[in-house]
């Protein structure tokens, strides 16, 4: 099934008419989910062709400007295109104060329910555990409290074989437990070892998106095997000092990162040449880019 | 000497991908003030081409997201720009509140004094006084707290006529009192009247903003003989119920302000034609659009 990551806008603090500040719209089996929400963010779905409403989750990494300053537009259109179901929106605290008082300001009160998830940057934690797939916090090393986020697909059920479906004649109702890792005993007792008539489900797959931090070794644990990691770079190797001194990685220690975790693959944040010398599956986030996962 | 307003947004209040929420640029004798500032101002002034350290001036008529959400985006880009002058705020007093709120969160001190002038949106009122023109307040008729500005250069001295400097042999220490309207008396104690030396300055021009708000009558004498009237109009005629409830104006209501303030030109918000049937010297407002006053 699909899942794909849209980088909307790929992390400059200050937009230009190239790049928009951070988000990235999440399709994991048919849900959609955005990942933060800089300003400009509505615009940018718009021009995707998304269809705002079906965004059920919002994660918004850390409360500087350019991350979720296209929040509230967001919030107050979808209740402006009268919308009804569940919003639900992850980040610390304060957050909901601040959209609370926003929403004050203008008497606003909202045709559908902002349901908000305080979260503990701190520690890694499942935040969303949904049918399909799972949220889970990574903590990063930023100037103010920060995590990423970590979705995983859950295991698909085993696939029974199409060849053994037409020369055996399964009852449907053994279909489920076949597709649990059951064997399987005919009318004639015969019995067929689960192993033998059944695939393995396709391999769940992850995406870690790490964003902003500096270096910080005890991402890799959390995020390890992802199928890809999105993992912000702001400067070269040359200004690791300056890259320290702001809270931010060089692209040599984002592909480091990446290898360490064992990803399969990696968008680096920009400066992608320094990054493939480390990791060479490194692609660069660019705004409008889509990647399958 | 110029004085133009640049429509940065029309005044959607949801943002499509052809119009913005409201934002204007008023430049009045070199100076740029900024009226309303919807989401993705910022990017619209980049568009544009304009140096936004040159604006010292933001005036929000009101805290609906679609006249504000961009301002923090913006008060952030100015500091991250490394901006060091003043920056003058004028606006109802909870959005000093919640920048600051907006500060803390992501632990920002500001590089440039950002300085709030409280307004009342109830009584009409001065509220900048410059050397070279003055902006008053036009209480409006609106769901929330809301007024418009009307912006109004300062007269010129008035103009000494070049035919007669280059007879006469003025000494340049009296120029500043004949532009101040005193006579002249030559070296031969010959008096030349003011009148007949001195051309009348270019009269005095003017721009109302007034967004947004129901038809409302107390708006006509604040904004009387302005040279340019921007009104907004959301609905057409055969909706004046819908626009009464929402508190927004019809085309012909717009109109009829323009009307009987006896402006000369007047900027409705959409519905062109309707408008210009009570007042013929309408132009629709779009994203883009500059206009001379």
């Amino acid at each position: 099934m699909d899942f794909t990551v849209t980088i909307l806008g790929s992390g400059a603090a200050i937009p230009t008419t190239e790049r928009n500040p951070s988000a990235q719209l999440v399709e994991v089996r048919n849900n959609l989910l955005l990942l933060d929400c800089g300003e400009g963010t509505q615009m940018q779905l718009r021009k995707s062709g998304v269809r705002i409403q079906k965004i059920n989750h919002i994660f918004i990494s850390h409360l500087h400007g350019d991350h979720y300053f296209g929040l509230i537009g967001l919030i107050n259109t979808m209740h402006l295109l009268g919308r009804s179901q569940e919003l639900h929106l992850y980040a610390i605290q304060p957050l909901e104060e601040l959209i609370k008082m926003q929403l004050e300001l203008s008497r606003t009160t909202l045709l559908y329910p902002l349901i908000f998830h305080p979260v503990d940057p701190e520690i890694s934690s499942v935040i969303l555990d949904h049918a399909q797939f799972t949220v889970t916090t990574i903590p990063l090393n930023h100037r103010v409290p920060t995590c990423g986020f970590l979705i995983r697909e859950k295991p698909e059920k085993r696939r029974i074989r199409k060849d053994f479906l037409k020369t055996a004649r399964v009852p449907v109702a053994f279909f489920d437990r076949i597709k649990d890792g059951e064997d399987y005993t005919d009318e004639n007792g015969h019995v067929h070892l689960n192993q033998l008539i059944t695939h393995d489900p396709p391999q769940v797959k992850s995406y870690a998106y790490c964003t902003d931090t500096a270096y910080y070794q005890p991402v890799v644990p959390v995020i390890k095997d992802c199928t890809l990691l999105y993992h912000e770079a702001t400067f070269m190797e040359d200004k690791a000092a300056d890259a320290r001194a702001k809270f931010h990685s060089t692209a040599k220690e984002a592909a480091s990162i990446a290898l360490q975790a064992g990803a399969k693959n990696s968008d680096v944040d920009g400066l992608l040449r320094e990054a493939k010398e480390v990791f060479p599956e490194t692609v660069l986030a660019e705004d409008g880019l889509k990647v399958e996962v």
